[in-house]
């Protein structure tokens, strides 16, 4: 990464995607010094928030969520100015977030986070007994796309600050003042809580440049594109001190639809697809961008009409929407694609129409990298012909995925047989396979697993969301014959 | 990391560390085709390896235990030759890699290294069922000072065979002809054992260097030196695919002598540390370099007389006796140090005496940089003077360590109540505190853990030594909604 610009030291400023339009002022950027400043203050009260109990730093989560709770309307409201994704959408990603917030309360509660392992002496081995600790303060760098679940008070934030480590977070460019406000209720609600100076927040390129080489921090949790993404690796990386780097980079989603599926729930299957791959138009990781299906007119009749029915939107910011528009013109003018449908129209500058090509099977594979490259927003490729062991070589070949789909009719045998090989496939090259759904739409549960090889994830043994989030934070440390008086309570 | 010299293409020559002389003919370099070949056809094994059952893998782990057991003296006078560690310890580390071994078979039959989470679904959540699959093929990088625990068979091997990966070896260029010969081993017990073939090796800068940037390898095991580590890792992290580098580069391993042990048991205290500074000729990872005392006359007399009673011995290679002078000569020529004692002179043109140094408190905190770096081989700075809480101060401030040490009078309320911060401190900046014994000596057990912050392990979450190795080659993947008879038998 080349060091910042002036340009990149400017002001934040946000955007009403409806209108490319300034939501309110800028956000000034916050200078390196200051970002110094702010991070060794929460490293110097690491050490107490780390000793804070499991039930106090739970309670302190708790306030978190709360008070967002308390001002979901507000947020919802401020957030649809500068994302244009609907108070439906945000009022729910608010009730997400703050559900996380609890999940990591009740993870503290259970205990388990801390691996306890205890084994007495014996056999000439001395007495060990192991668990973990917070690895100090954590940067968080926030998503576009998630103004709430993925930003200031998202799971990177839930989980570190429930691993006992501070947290800084760098808001994302695309909705500054959403994550101004929010940072304000954090703030507020961890110090009435009683919680030491935990929690920071700063604005612009170069402070994120600046936060991941502050000698404080101990690692960094990031969700956005694969070039950005990567930038920050390799500085984590150089630092004199390397410092680990969990990223969730992208991912092409495919969907590998059988043929028992296609006969027998053709347009249940097309209103899915359109409505998964047109949700928060198309601005998700785990957008299904890639579908494979059997030559079945029929299906490809209802995808027609499901795609031709979506409504598009607004994207989240002029560079978001340049590259849709770039991605579908380069589609569009590709000799072996077929245009099978567009749905309406956004309104807008920014506004982004779903569109969905066809493309023969042969010719998909004459030019994997061209057609199985991510691409956000409501855009899709639809892959027909090839039997389903082609599809699931298609899947293994290919980069990491966060998710592979798998629709099949549970009831036909050769659809049950046909799935092996694409579950297989799945289960080497994805973090999670989805059978009969759609990608979309993330339980955040205690077995959930959000990850998968590179890109999905430059740290594969690791989820960003879902209860074992937390692991990131969190490093053992064994004690070797060490007295009752001298352990930590857990060990005792 | 800069390309490979012709030099770094050159066959690789064992000595006689106690004559200097060639141990029998080179072993040719492995060319970076061959190393793509093996590679290759190891990373073509590895679906079979991982759906190899865990006791078939359980099974060959414990048959390649039981050959390189039935070939003990061979391998231990064979490393003699190439390292001059003697055959008691030799024959002791050989059954220590085997029982390595057998600890990771008793991993497989237990099962829980899968981390299985079944979750029903409910509440709208969908079911979810979630384990751990292995990586793929896995590159491991063999230690100097350990020719079997961390070698070619030693604990990343069996963790990552364990794990269901593939393995190839770099193979240590100290001791070649050990390599060889405990590779043809593990070769022909794994065939025996019916495994698919999920084992090479490789000799040579230049191969290790192909090793890293072959495509197939999805994770690297590496025990040595900071600087070479650090390349390593570099180059995992700029591959077109980066993979994770799980390195343990150096460490040095402060031990704090509080008051009360030091008047209680002085003279334990010198012989103890006196044997742990000495043991495999100063050549381990945990050696106890840095060790802060109390002014106590008689402590720094026992000192003087356990270390002058102690025995050199000839040194690794060339390379690590030269960098053992040049640190002696540095810390004899420092004005602050003064020579403790030095041992009993070794033989031949790389014997390393012992030698210990003394320095006060004060003139340590003047240039801590200087007294606290890492030095391989039988040498060891004593800081004496400042109490307890200043030494809990040092252990805190500097690098990560593998290990930190307190001796206390347990009886003694004063030396346990000054136990506390230093603990703490260890706590925060090691992976392993131990309690009134010594760093060496490391159990291979469950509850282990060997590692800690940046540089004793480029991946503080990780251990290299131990049950939980194994985590290190595998990741989770999730299943959603998945019919039963398409999910693997360890989610049924």
């Amino acid at each position: 990464m080349s060091r910042p610009t002036l340009e990149e030291h400017a002001p934040v400023q946000g955007y009403d995607p409806r209108t490319g339009e300034p939501v309110g002022a800028p956000v000034p950027a916050t200078r390196p010094d200051e970002v110094g400043r702010v991070c060794d203050e929460l490293a110097a009260a690491a050490a107490r928030w780390a000793q804070t109990s499991d039930e106090r730093r739970a309670r302190a989560l708790e306030a978190v969520a709360d008070l967002l709770d308390a001002h979901v309307d507000e947020l919802a409201a401020l957030a649809d100015s500068e994302t244009a994704l609907g108070l439906p959408r945000l009022t729910g990603e608010v009730a997400r977030t703050t559900g996380q917030l609890r999940l990591f309360a009740e993870v503290l509660r259970d205990g388990g986070y801390r691996d306890v392992v205890i084994e007495p002496a014996g056999q000439g081995r001395p007495d060990l007994r192991r668990t973990r600790r917070p690895t100090g303060l954590v940067a968080v760098f926030a998503a576009s796309n998630f103004p709430f679940a993925f930003s200031v008070a998202g799971g990177d934030t839930a989980s570190a600050l429930a691993a006992g480590c501070p947290v800084v977070v760098k808001a994302h460019e695309a909705h500054p003042r959403t994550s101004v406000r929010t940072a304000e209720l954090v703030t507020r609600a961890l110090a009435e809580a009683g919680a030491p100076p935990v929690f920071g927040i700063v604005h612009g390129f170069a402070a994120g440049v600046a936060l991941v080489e502050h000698p404080g921090v101990t690692g960094v949790g990031f969700t956005g594109s694969t070039r950005g993404g990567l930038a920050l690796a390799r500085l984590c990386g150089a630092r004199p001190v390397p410092i680990p780097f969990y990223g969730e980079l992208g991912s092409v989603n495919p969907v590998v639809v059988l043929p028992g599926a296609a006969r027998r729930r053709g347009e249940e299957l097309a209103l899915g697809y359109a409505t998964s791959l047109t949700q928060g138009v198309g601005q998700f990781c785990t957008n299904p961008g890639l579908m494979f299906v059997p030559e079945d007119e029929a299906l490809l009749a209802a995808l027609t009409e499901a795609v031709a029915a979506s409504t598009g939107g607004p994207m989240l910011s002029r560079r978001m929407h340049a590259a849709y528009r770039a991605a579908v013109t380069e589609l569009r003018a590709h000799p072996h694609t077929r245009l099978l449908a567009e749905g309406r129209p956004a309104d807008g500058p920014w506004g982004a129409t779903p569109a969905v090509f066809a493309v023969a099977a042969a010719d998909f594979d004459a030019a994997t990298e061209f057609f199985a490259q991510e691409r956000f927003g409501p855009v899709g490729v639809v892959v027909t012909g090839g039997g389903p062991q082609e599809a699931a070589d298609r899947v293994a070949r290919g980069e990491g995925k966060l998710t592979v789909t798998v629709q099949l009719d549970v009831d036909d045998p050769d659809d049950v047989a046909a799935a092996r090989p694409v579950v297989h496939a799945a289960s080497l090259r994805a973090g999670r396979l989805v059978v009969n759904g759609w990608p979309t739409g993330l339980a955040v549960t205690r077995a959930q697993h959000h990850g998968g090889p590179y890109p999905a994830s430059t740290s594969p043994a690791h989820t960003s969301v879902g209860a074992a989030a937390i692991d990131r934070w969190t490093v053992p440390v064994v004690y070797q014959d060490c007295p009752v008086e001298l352990l930590p309570d857990a060990l005792r």
